[in-house]
C-alpha cells in the first residue's frame, strides 16, 4: 500500500513519511494557545488539543494495543476520551461535551504524541506486514484528515469571539494589488454514456472510494471553474435569500430559523461585505471562489442560476478525463500548503495557503474548495466495509450526508484525489464548501 | 391524461372518477367520530379533518381560483389553514398546531367538500383543456396520497391512546386458521448491464418518476418477498436492536435515545409480541411482512442478515421485468381495497384490507409494504418541476429522504405503480414500512 | 362543612348543590362542539372534555371508589386518563398529551358523568359522615376551579385559531354608550402593624387558606382598583416592554424571547389595540382592568408606575378591614355570573359576565381580575396538608409560584373570597390576571 | 464603610484590603491551568478566567470609567466580554457561550487585572468620597463572592472529567483517624414573636438585606446542627429519592427526568458511597455535613424525617439571638479559610478548608454549608435598589428563587454574616447547599 501520487513525491520511508504528517498537525497547533486549543464553539467541532490527542489514539488503539507486544498504554482514560466514534472498542466520551474537559492540557497530549511516536517508529522498525503498513497509512490519511478538521474547527471558534481574532496574523498571499480579472465562466461539456467511477486501488484510498464501478451518465455540462463571492453577492442581491422557490423545503426552513443572509462568515459592514478568515476580518474578495455555503444555498444558487449541482459521477468524470470534448486543459497538480517536501511544515506556509486563492490560479476541479455534489453519500455496487472496529470508518455515516469533491484549500497536499468522496450534512457551513454548476444537455 | 393501468380498469369520465376518489375519503373517515378527526398526534401527522380540508383546497386553489370564473371560495381563512406547504400561494398555519384547530368542525368541513365538489363538476362539464384535466388528474392523485396518509396518521393517534381503540373493530381478513406457512424466502437474479428506468410519460405519473432514463447495474439478486414478522422476531432475538455494529450511526443514536427494541406499534405482552393495528391489539402474525420499521431499522435487519437494502434502479428493474433469469413468475395485478369499480368505496371493505396479508400472496414486489430502498430521494437526470406553486409538489422535497417503492395494504387501488417513487426520512416508522433484501452478485 | 358565605345563600341541601355545581360545568361546556372540546393549545392547557371527564374522576376516585360499597367504575382506563397529577392514586397519562386523546369523545364523557351522578346523589342520600360530606364539598369547588380552567383553556385554544371564534357570538355585556369614565386612581392607606391572614377554619376552605395567623405590616397605600387598559397603554407607549430597567432578569428574557409587546390577547390593528375575548375579537376598552398579564408584566409596569405590587398579607387585610383609615367603603358582594339561584346557570348569563367590566362597578378588591400579589406561594406557618392522596392537592406546588387574590370574571360565584390564594408561575399569562399596586408609606 | 466584623479584623488601609482580596482571588486561580480556566461546564457556571477578568471588569466599568479622569478601558471588546448582566451599561456576550472564548487567555487577563489594579490604586490613593469607597467596598464584596463561584464552577468543571481530577491533591484535613462521632441533633427552641431582621446598616451589607424590619414568627424549633451525610444515606435507604409523596411536584418532575439518586458528586462505588470533592473522589464521611442537594431534596428530606425547612426570619433569629430558651451557646467566630491575615491566602490554606468539616466543629449556624431557607427570594418591605446599574446587582434577580443562609466553606472569610442573603433556584445542586432542619412548635 503506498500513496497515490506515488510519481509526484519521492518514495520515502514510511518512517519518514509518518514524521512528516505528525509534525504537520503539531505546525498547524502551534499559532494555537492552551486556552484557544481547549474550545469548542459547537457539537460538530471538536478541540485543537482533543484532534492531536485522538488522531494518536487511532495509532495507540488499531496498531500499538493490537500489534505490538509489550506496549503500555499512556493512559487508562485515554480510550475513553479520545475514541471518537468506534463503538466496537467501548465506550466514549460524549461529544457535545469535549470542550469541558480542561485535563489533559497541551502539555500532557504532546508527551501523549510523543510516548505513541516513539512506540509506533519502533513498530515501523521492525519489519511490519502489509496488513500493519496499511493501517499505519489509514492512520496518517486519518490524521491528514483531522488537520483540516482542526482549521474548521478552530476557525469556527474563533469566529464565535467578538473580537474576531486571528489564527495567525499573517496574510502573505493576500497582498495588495492582487486582485486579477476572474475568468469568464465556461462550459466543459461531457457526451454521457457510460463510465468508471471510483478508486481502482493500486494505491491507498479510503474504503468509501471502492470498488470502481460503472455508472451511466446523460450528456452534460460542468462549468470551468466554482462560483465565485463576486457572483454570490449578485445572488444576495437578488433575494437568493428571501426568494422560497428557489429553495428546497429543508433548506428554507433552516435559513428562515438561522436568518441566513449570506455565507457564514460573511458580515455585513457598511454597505459592504467582509468576511471573517483564519487571518481575521477582511473585506469579500469578489475573484474568490465562495466558500462556507450549506447544500441547500448551493443548491438555491444553482436553481437561481438556471443551472444545477452535479452528480459525482460527473464531477468524477470531468475529473479523470481532464478534458471536455475540446478545450479543456486539465491540471491536476496538487498544491502542497501543509505537509512540504523540506518536511518543514512550518507554520508561515501553512498560513499563506490557508484561503481561497483567486480562481483561475490552479486545476479546474481541485484545490480551492470542496464542491457539493447532488449525490447523496452512500455506498458504491459492492462495498464492503473493513472487517472490525475500522470497518466503522467510513460505512456507518452512508446515510443523511452530501458527497463533496476536490478538496479545499485546507487540505493537506496528497490528501485528496479525483476519486476522494468527503461528506457532510446539508446544513453544514463550517467546512470549506463551495458551488460548481453543471448543466443538463 | 388517463390512469396507469388502464387496461384493468373500465375508462370511465372524469366525472366519475372525480366523484369515486372524492368518495373513497369520505368512506375512509366515516368511522371516526368529530374527536377522532380532531387530533393531531405529532408534527409530521395532521387530523384527519384537515385531509379532507386540504384535498379540497388544492383543488379549489390550483383549479377553481384561477380557472372558474366566478368562483367564490368558501371561506377567506381557509387558504391559510389548509395550505400545507405551497410557499408561492400565500402563507400557511403553523404543521405542528393543526392539532390545536377545533373549527371549522367536521361539519363545516363537508360542506367545504361539498361546495368544492359542485363547482368542480361544474368545471368538468365546461369542455375543460388537457392542462386542466391534467390537474384535475393530479389532484386526483394527490387525494389519493391523503387517502393513506389519513390512515397512516390516524393509526398514529389511536396508537397514543391507552385503550388502544380500533379505528374500526371488524378484521375480517383475521379469521381464525388463516396461518398459512410461510414462502421460503427465494433471490430473482440479475445480471446487470445497462436498464432504464422511470416513466415513459404515456400516462399520469408524478414529475419525480420522470424523466426515463439510463441506469447501470452491478449483477444482483432480489428477495422473492419482503421479510416477515416471523424472520423479524429472529432478529429481535438475536440483539439485533443492542448490536451497534449493525447499525448506521445515526440510526444507532435515534435508537438509543428512543428505546427502540421492536418496530412501531409492536407491543411486547408476556413474552410474546402484540401488533396495534387499525383493528385494535392482536397477536404478531409471523407470516405477515413485518412493518413500520425506519429505514435504520431496515439497514440494520439487511446487515444481519448478509444483504442489503436494494437501489431503487434495481428495484424497478425487477418490477419491470417481471422475472429473473429463470424463475420468477410476475403478477403485477394490483389488489383494491380503497377504490372499488361499484363506486361505494364502502368502509367495511376497506377495513378487510387494511393490514399486510400473509406473504405468498399476492404479486411479488407490489402492494403489502413499502419497501425501503437505499436511494435517496432525488432528481432524476433531466428532472423538471412543473412551473408555478405545483411545481412545488415533489421537487423542494428532494434531500435528506429515502425512496419507497411498492405501495402498501393503505394504498388505494390503482394509486402505485413500479415507477412510483414514495419517500420519507430515514427516521419515519409509522407509514407502512417494510424490507425486502438484495444482494451482490 | 358548608360554603363560607352562608348568610348571603339560602342553605340548601348537599344534592341540590351537587346538582348546582354539576349543571354549572355542562352549561360552560354546551357552546363547546366536539371539536372543540377535544383540542389542547399548549401543555398548560386541557380540552375540555377533559376537565368534564377529570371532575367525574374526583368524585369516583375520592368518594365513590373508597366509600359506596359495591362501586363499579365506569371504565378501567378511565382512572389513568383522567388523573391529573395525584401520585399516590397511580400513573397517569401524561399531560402535555392530552390533546392527542379522541376518545372517549363528548357523549361518553356525559355518560361517565351521569354513571357518578346518579351514585354520588345515592352516596348523599345515605347519611353520609361529615368527613364524606366534607370531602363532597372539596369535589365541588375542585369542580368550580375546573370551570373557571375550562374557560381559560378554551379561551387559549381559541385564539390560536386564525379565524379568531367566538366562545360564544353573544356580548350583551358591551352594549353601545356602555363607556363609563374610569374613577381616578386612589390609595387605601394602612398604618401596618400585627395582623392576621388566613381562614379562621369556620366553613369551607382550601388547606392552603389555614391557619389563620399573624404577620406583620409595614406601613402601606393600596390601589381602589385594578390597572386599566387605558393605563396599560401609556406603559406600552413609554417603551414599557423595551426597557429592561424597568423588569426582573427572568421576565425580560422571556418577554425578549417570545417577543412580547402588549398582553397576552391583544393585537395590534391599524395603529390602535384589539383583543381577543370569550366574544371574538373587539377593541381594548380603557376603561376596563387590563388582563392576561404575566407577573413579570406586572411587577414591570409597578416599576414603571412608582409603585409595587402588594403582599398576600397587605391584599387579604385590606380585603378583611374593608377600609382604610377613612374613607373606603367596602363592598364585599360577589356577583354570581356562573352559578345562579335558579339553578339554571344558563350559558347566557355565562357569557355576559365573562370579561371584565368596566371598573369602579364591583367591589374594590373582588371580582374582576386575579391581581399577582409578590408573594412566592408557600406554606403558612403551621401548614398541614390533607393526609393521603387529598394532600396532594395543594401543597406540593408550593414552589415557584406567586400567589393571586381576589377571583376573575370568570370565576364562579361564592367560589372566591378574601383568604382564596390562587397561585401560578410568573410567567403565566392565559390566566385572566391583572395588576393592583401597592406602595410603601 | 467598612467592614462587618470590625472587631474581629484589623482596620487595615483600604488599599491593603483591595489587594488582600484581589491576591485571593489570584490564589484560587493559581492551581488551575489556562486549559482548566477556559472551560464552562453548563451555562450556570463560567469559566475561572472569566471570574478574573469579569471581577476586574466590574471595578474598571463602575470605579475607573465613571470616576477616574483619563482612565484608559484595557481594551475595548472587554465591557462587552465581561459584563455578568448589567443590561444598562451595554450588550453583552451570551452567557452559555463563555467556555468558547480561547481569547484573552490568562495571560492577558492577568494583565487586565494589573492595569485595573493599578489605576484602582491611584484611585484610591487619590481621597475618594465615601460613595467611591463605598462602591469600592462593593466591588470587594463582588469578587468574595466570585470566589466562590470560582470553586463551585470548577469543581462542577472538574466532576465532568471521567478522570475525576483534583483542584489541588491536597487534603490535609482528611488525615486518618480524623473521623469524630456525631453529636446528636439537638433542637433551640424559640417562642415565637415579633422579631427584627435585615441589617442594620451600620456597616457593609448589600442592599437586598436592607431594610431591617418586624417579623412575626410562630413558635419553632431550629436543629443544632446541618443533617449529615450518615443521616442523607438512611433517607437514600428508606427510598427518599422513589417515594413521590416526599417531594415537591416540579421537584420531583426534575429528580425523574435526572434520575437523581443521591446529592450531586455522589458515586455509587461497589455498594458503597463515595463523594467527589476538590481534592478528588473519596468516601463519603458520615460525619459530615450533607451538601450539594437542590432545594427540592432538602424539602424532601425535612419532610421525610417530620420536619421542614426554616424561614429565612426564623434561621437569622436564631443567629441573632445567639441562644434558645436555654442551651444553646452560639460562637459566631467564622473561620477564615481564604483571605488570611497574613495576606498570603496562599492555596495550601485554602485547599485544607475547601470541605465541609465534620459537624459540632464550629459556630452552629454559620459556615460549613449554605443552607436552604423555604423563603422564597424577595425584597424586604421598603427596599430600594441603587440607582443606576449597580441596581442591577440583586433587586432584578428577586424572583424564582430560594435563599439560602450561613455561608459555606467554600465562603471568604467575613464576607458571610447572619444577615446575608444568598439565592438558586429551587433546582440549583452545584453550590455547597445543605440542610437544618426546623419544626412548628
Amino acid at each position: 500500500m503506498s500513496e497515490l501520487t506515488t510519481t509526484a513525491m519521492p518514495i520515502d520511508t514510511t518512517v519518514a513519511r509518518y514524521r512528516r504528517v505528525r509534525d504537520a498537525t503539531e505546525a498547524l497547533a502551534a499559532p494555537l494557545s492552551a486556552e484557544d486549543q481547549t474550545v469548542q464553539s459547537m457539537p460538530d467541532a471538536s478541540p485543537a488539543k482533543w484532534h492531536r490527542a485522538h488522531t494518536s489514539w487511532f495509532f495507540e488503539t488499531f496498531l500499538l494495543e493490537p500489534g505490538m507486544r509489550g506496549y503500555q498504554v499512556f493512559h487508562p482514560s485515554y480510550g475513553f476520551l479520545f475514541n471518537s466514534y468506534y463503538e466496537q472498542v467501548g465506550s466514549r466520551y460524549p461529544r457535545p461535551q469535549r470542550g469541558v474537559i480542561g485535563r489533559p492540557g497541551i502539555a500532557e497530549v504532546a508527551s501523549y504524541r510523543h510516548h505513541v511516536d516513539a512506540a509506533m517508529v519502533e513498530l515501523m522498525d521492525s519489519c511490519p506486514s502489509p496488513d500493519t503498513l496499511a493501517l499505519v497509512e489509514l492512520g496518517l490519511q486519518h490524521e491528514q484528515q483531522h488537520q483540516e478538521l482542526l482549521l474548521m474547527d478552530i476557525k469556527h471558534a474563533l469566529s464565535c469571539n467578538p473580537m474576531l481574532p486571528a489564527y495567525s496574523p499573517d496574510d502573505p498571499g493576500r497582498a495588495p494589488g492582487r486582485l486579477r480579472s476572474v475568468p469568464a465562466l465556461a462550459w466543459m461539456e461531457f457526451d454521457g454514456g457510460i463510465t468508471e467511477i471510483g478508486h481502482d486501488g493500486n494505491a491507498f484510498s479510503f474504503d468509501n472510494e471502492l470498488p470502481r464501478h460503472a455508472a451511466s451518465l446523460a450528456p452534460f455540462g460542468l462549468a470551468s471553474r466554482p462560483v465565485t463571492c463576486g457572483e454570490w453577492i449578485e445572488f444576495v442581491d437578488d433575494g437568493g435569500y428571501r426568494r422560497p422557490e428557489l429553495w428546497l423545503s429543508d433548506g428554507w426552513a433552516l435559513a428562515r430559523a438561522e436568518a441566513w443572509a449570506a455565507p457564514l462568515y460573511w458580515l455585513a459592514a457598511d454597505g459592504r461585505w467582509e468576511v471573517f478568515t483564519l487571518a481575521g476580518a477582511r473585506p469579500v474578495d469578489p475573484a474568490e471562489p465562495v466558500c462556507h455555503v450549506s447544500y441547500y444555498e448551493a443548491d438555491a444558487y444553482a436553481r437561481w442560476a438556471g443551472a444545477r449541482l452535479p452528480t459525482e459521477a460527473e464531477w468524477e468524470t470531468a475529473a479523470h478525463t481532464g478534458t471536455d470534448r475540446g478545450a479543456l486543459s486539465t491540471d491536476t497538480t496538487i498544491r502542497a500548503p501543509v505537509e512540504r517536501s523540506d518536511g518543514t511544515g512550518g507554520s508561515e506556509a501553512v498560513i499563506a495557503a490557508m484561503h481561497p486563492r483567486p480562481v483561475g490560479t490552479r486545476a479546474p476541479l481541485m484545490g480551492d474548495v470542496w464542491q457539493w455534489t447532488q449525490s447523496a453519500y452512500s455506498a458504491y455496487p459492492g462495498y464492503r466495509p473493513a472487517p472490525g472496529a475500522v470497518g466503522e470508518y467510513n460505512g456507518k455515516f452512508m446515510v443523511n450526508q452530501y458527497v463533496l469533491r476536490g478538496g479545499s484549500c485546507l487540505t493537506p497536499t496528497g490528501h485528496a484525489r479525483p476519486t476522494y468522496r468527503n461528506f457532510f450534512p446539508a446544513s453544514a457551513r463550517w467546512p470549506v464548501t463551495g458551488v460548481r454548476l453543471a448543466a443538463d444537455r
